[in-house]
């Protein structure tokens, strides 16, 4: 079941989930352009058909690309087979209904598993995350929230003390305080951790490696238009589900939301295989993914306009109308199943709820853009940085020791985690605290004001206070913190367990971001008649909301890391709920991608993409060079002549041969060698297949059967043996464009039309041949020579 | 200035504003294709360019359709000379950083000028609408609100009842009450929306024809890439600003949101025309003209991120996500520049602010999937009867008297609409009241319940109560003013005056709604005990929010006319600003889109592009036939055979004598007619220009010239005349497919790459063209062939 492969540097295997099913080649789709063809010409064309029809012809081998043009084709003859058919009997009509119900189908069945999925990852990350540190007595599964809120003894200033709740040293010893308590569950929390990324990284590389990661690059890469077998088969989906548990768990930092969208895109793969329609046609499989990575963002963050833009924006490539709509039909599903699980306990959708009381101040736009500037400023370091240590993991002996990889790095982590309490909990629970804004019920060390005794207090409305000594404290331990997190998140992101980067992210903004906050806080309250707060901020007022500053942070650096903007935007926006500070947000994520765009266009996921090589032709990148189709084509000047087949002279062991010598996914077919005029493609694999068939089933097909793709057999000597007729496996609408074309229209049209190659010709002579590797190439090269050219995009 | 012309029987003229730019042609761009080529083989090629290059070249005329891929490689070659020159010197670097930032700097000016346009045209309908009924004595600029909200004699109890404020009757007569002052009254509301839409439809007449209608369809096809000279003119912007508050003040049954998007690209077409980047091109002028849609509609409803969709899904053609991110800061601006405006005076964005305080329960998903079958069968009788009238006006004695049409259908809908109240207000208060929830405070018939004496009233949570006398009136005057909306809207939507039908199909779902809504509140009420009732409405709990059921309904009616779907469901989230009543929302869009697609694909914009018959390529219009380019192509087998150019044999005479009896686009140039190669295509538009010129200013160029598209000057005989070279205006790379490519990959390469033209070979020989209209109708034949097949899309 599982073979071994290197791909790119990269240890992977297949799972043969996907290559058990069968895509049997039924009379209803043959090849796109023959069918129509030979079905509209009428009679005399029944002799085209072999007599019984190979298999696999039509499916693309593992790490291709698939042809959309030829993927939408099928889809329509399918289409019309069934519509044709619905008028047949009632039957048949229910099953036409039935069929364009599927999708809706799918979507349903996406938002209730992934919906569901999320729910159980939070709360066994809840219940884990806090095993580290103690366990619950009257029921060990209860998290410690949990635990506590079911006791009587919970009093309302110490919500999270109570007698059930037991640390492991004061479990274990009797000693709640003092050293060695301290010492003893400090070594059990390191233990813990160490034991859950064990299991996380052991499980991912015994059962389903494709589990690492986030899995965003290579779902970018799949939706647009690559075949990676067991990417997201149901293996990957059970390990990656429980390893992300696990990985989140164990305290390092990673989140979990990247992680989330490759669950939700299994789901939505495993789902396809339910219906022919989406499991026999790789483009319409691929709408279904777009919708399901909505899903995935929506359960990951309660944002499911946010999802659907993030597909949108950041995941997909093709991505018509209708599945908008049914993408937004899957988030909202995965978000409400999502809510009736309630693993928050708030009845909320949404990770981080927060509501401010104040508005914001146009001065206060100066912080948010300085904020936007960090952020982009972090982006281009992480991805850097993060980009030279995988390059570095892949290269020398380091990439050998995932295990310890995992095993070092979570040590590291929690060595120096336990002992500042910002790192100690969970990074969730961090951002949520910093997003917090202080009311008066507030018990947390941020909150720590000195408040004026003589004010009356209302719960909403606190006017600016002093900073008291828990918020100095806590300040230089969020300092630590942050420079921690910048440091440990470049190490972990890309090792050998699922990690996600939006959090440690949104981590890195919100410190950053709340310890401005409390600077301007202070400044203003202290220095109140200075000219820039004189017009906002008189005393007594609450101008300033540190937690804001937070949020805005935590905006600006996930934008520099990923470079979304809009999804961005309204991912923050579903989170606070008020259209109130849209602007502030806005202004530190423009902000954020112009600096890091000034640095380098590609954001991490594109810069993982690159690495890992993948063949993807990214949608943003705009091609401005001026060279010609004649450049790129293959094959160049001192190269051997393009590999052709004559349209009625070649011998089946002519084809062998070519086909044993070379290593071209097809190959053209024209008139003559003489007169080089185009009559269409072969595929590869469609030609081995047809000829290994034929020498199997046809009699008198042999080594120097004459091969021919024209309607009628040449007129051949009547010693020859029998020739094999192979028009139906021919392409008769091969793409074309001329030797002047320029590439930027050729760039163009292999994205628009997802093209897997195309033919060069001047005044209808054949020349040449331009493949998605080849432009990838072109582009890549052109780049390099020219740098700067991007910044003026 | 102006000139009359008869298009698609409607009568039209040009401003000529734009063809008052000038569209020079400089060096850089020439052709696409041509350039790059000559620039890239280097010397020896500086002949090709004439002495001085002749205008307009590039340029389009005016109802045709635009190459989008040219334009874009006109855009490259501009972007990558700019690049080049930017290195020479500081001046020339701050140019193209100017250049690069230009397009934030329209967008900025979009938003800002779109924004402050519906605040005026905001507060300049409240005025006019109250003036109709009465004046304001202490400031007559005042409308009926802001008069008395300055008066010191309001009180809380009648806010709309101040001696400042006088009804015309009580002006003139002394007598406020009694039938003289209400015949009174009656006769100067009709004289004032007589006046108000004769004003509309005379300016609209005299000086800007196309300020009619919504706008919407017409900007549809020219983000499609089709050109109307003057449809975006300043001319037009004025008017239709103008118009537009005067049409909606008559108290027609229309709206402001459709003319707003209008209005919003005007804006946008006339800031284009201060940088050459976006005046120059056809192309970037449309990403900046769907942007500006998008700020239309978020003005229009205070919902920047529904607007943004709305212009993703409905409006934009070719919407690059660049494009997404400057439409959203274009959106968001237009919406701070009207927030601070203020025309609502409720410091609030949104047309209709509400804020339900009950949640929906499962069981009311029965009446909201209802509301949607409802707002279905409304979308669908709307569109039918609308297109029916609409034709009628185009085909017979009507239409000639459009003055007389806008007097007649003002004078029937005042006559009827003064003597109910809840037609005699404007739709947008009247939507604005029934979205409202029955507050404690609410003084309207609406909220006439008998209050149980003994209850304790709290301001929010209000149980559901009996309805009074006062309830079951407004039921029988919105079941009056339902009818009449339905009848009257689809007379007045076309009529050549501004007029939007967001408003007029909100209120028919709003109005349907509520009486819904009311009467599940009374079952639920007086049969608390029923099965369907048991289980979440007790006695004296608050369980049907009327409110509710009226925002249901809207999006219901407006989803079936416009078939909006993502868009719909955001604006209507914005306006609540509520995640919780997304899933009764959205069950009745996709009810209301089912079923009003059952019944006809198109939704109402797309029908009036039908009837006008612009040449609109649907990008959701799925095309399933089995025909093949060769069934599509011209000429067709009994027609004479394509007009081409060759390549080094024809004469000037010749080139004029094709140009003069035949009226296509443009030309294919082979390399002889005997071998049918073809080298390139040529656009009629250049030929002539460049023949023209030639004459005019190259010596030796006579009829008997021969015109040559290769490199070098044929062989001719000395007693020829001078050879005039054409290579410059060849399109060298001209798109090209075989005659065996299916029609749906055609349908798509249209749709994707936006062609004018498309040449079809066979083995390398040209045999036809197939035209972005022959695919229009041939696609418009097969639908009409096989309608069924529309319904299992």
């Amino acid at each position: 079941m599982a073979t071994f492969l290197n791909f790119s540097g990269f240890e992977m295997y297949f799972e043969n989930v996907e290559s058990g099913e069968d895509y049997a080649l039924t009379p209803r789709f043959t090849h796109d352009g023959a069918t129509p063809t030979e079905e509209m010409n009428g009679a005399g064309n029944l002799m085209d058909f072999l007599d019984e029809p190979f298999p696999d012809v039509g499916t693309y081998e593992d790490f291709h690309t698939i042809d959309w043009l030829r993927e939408k084709s099928r889809d329509t003859d399918r289409h019309r087979k069934i519509t044709s058919k619905s008028k047949e009997s009632i039957w048949e009509l229910i099953k036409s209904l039935l069929d364009a119900w599927s999708g809706w189908v799918v979507m349903l069945l996406i938002g209730l598993l992934s919906g569901t999925l999320a729910g159980v990852i939070d709360l066994a990350v809840d219940w884990m995350t806090d095993l580290k540190e103690g366990v619950c007595l009257s029921a060990f599964w209860y998290s410690h929230e949990q635990c506590c809120w079911t006791s009587n003894e919970t009093t309302f200033d110490d919500r999270d003390k109570c007698p059930q709740w037991q640390k492991w040293a004061e479990l274990m010893t009797g000693h709640a305080e003092g050293a060695g308590a301290y010492v003893l569950n400090y070594f059990l929390y390191i233990l813990w951790a160490l034991l859950f990324s064990f299991l996380a990284v052991s499980l991912v590389r015994v059962f389903a490696p494709y589990a690492c990661g986030s899995g965003i690059p290579e779902i970018k890469t799949i939706l647009s238009g690559f075949i990676i077998r067991g990417y997201l088969g149901k293996w990957t989906l059970l390990i990656k589900t429980v390893t992300l548990v696990l990985a989140v768990s164990s305290g390092l930092s990673l989140g979990k939301e990247g992680p989330l969208v490759h669950v939700a895109c299994c789901c939505g793969n495993l789902f396809c295989s339910l219906f022919s329609k989406y499991s026999k046609n790789e483009g319409k499989r691929r709408e279904v993914l777009s919708a399901a990575a909505a899903a995935g963002v929506s359960v990951a963050f309660g944002a499911p306009i946010g999802g659907v833009l993030f597909s949108l924006e950041e995941v997909s490539y093709y991505f018509p109308l209708k599945t908008l709509w049914r993408s937004f039909f899957a988030a909202l599903v995965a978000a409400f199943t999502l809510r009736s699980i309630n693993p928050f306990g708030n009845s909320r959708l949404v990770l981080f709820y927060v509501e401010y009381h104040t508005p914001w101040y146009m001065a206060e736009l100066v912080p948010f853009i300085l904020l936007g500037v960090f952020g982009g400023l972090w982006g281009t370091l992480f991805i850097r940085a993060n980009i030279a240590w995988c390059r570095r993991r892949k290269t020398t002996q380091l990439g050998k020791y995932p295990v310890l990889e995992v095993i070092a790095v979570t040590g590291i982590t929690a060595v120096l985690a336990y002992p500042n309490p910002y790192t100690r909990r969970s990074t969730s629970e961090l951002i949520s605290e910093l997003f917090n804004d202080c009311g008066a019920l507030e018990s947390s060390q941020l909150c720590d004001y000195i408040n004026n005794p003589n004010m009356s207090r209302p719960v909403d409305d606190i006017p600016d206070r002093p900073a008291g000594p828990g918020v100095y404290n806590a300040l230089w331990q969020l300092a630590l913190a942050l420079v921690f997190k910048i440091v440990i998140t470049i190490f972990t992101f890309g090792m050998k367990i699922p990690s996600g980067l939006f959090i440690p992210s949104m981590a890195v903004g919100a410190i950053a971001g709340r310890i401005v906050g409390i600077a301007v806080e202070q400044m203003a309250y202290h220095h109140h008649d200075w000219i820039i707060f004189k017009n906002w901020c008189r005393p007594g007022a609450d101008c300033v909301t540190p937690g804001l500053y937070a949020m805005v942070g935590a905006a600006a650096c996930l934008g520099g890391v990923t470079r979304m903007t809009v999804s961005l935007v309204v991912i923050m926006f579903e989170l606070t709920g008020g259209l109130e500070y849209i602007v502030p947000l806005m202004a530190a994520a423009v902000t954020s991608k112009w600096v890091a765009d000034a640095f380098g266009k590609e954001g991490i996921y594109e810069s993982h993409i690159q690495l890992n090589g993948y063949p993807y032709l990214d949608v943003r990148d705009e091609f401005t060079h001026r060279t010609l189709a004649t450049d790129v084509m293959r094959p160049r000047r001192s190269e051997p002549p393009l590999a052709v087949l004559t349209q009625d002279t070649t011998t089946v062991e002519d084809v062998e041969t070519l086909i044993k010598d070379t290593d071209y996914n097809g190959f053209p077919v024209v008139v003559s060698r003489e007169s080089e005029r185009l009559i269409g493609f072969v595929q590869r694999r469609d030609l081995t297949l047809a000829i290994k068939n034929a020498r199997q089933k046809q009699d008198g097909v042999v080594s120097s059967s004459v091969v021919y793709f024209t309607e009628d057999a040449p007129q051949l000597p009547a010693s020859n043996p029998q020739p094999l007729k192979l028009r139906r496996i021919l392409n008769l609408s091969p793409f074309t464009v001329t030797d002047h074309t320029p590439m930027e229209t050729v760039v163009d049209i292999f994205r628009k039309l997802g093209l897997r190659q195309c033919l060069v010709t001047r005044s209808g002579r054949l020349l040449g041949i331009i493949t998605k590797k080849d432009v990838l190439r072109h582009m890549a090269q052109m780049m390099n020579q020219d740098p700067e050219s991007i910044m003026f995009n």
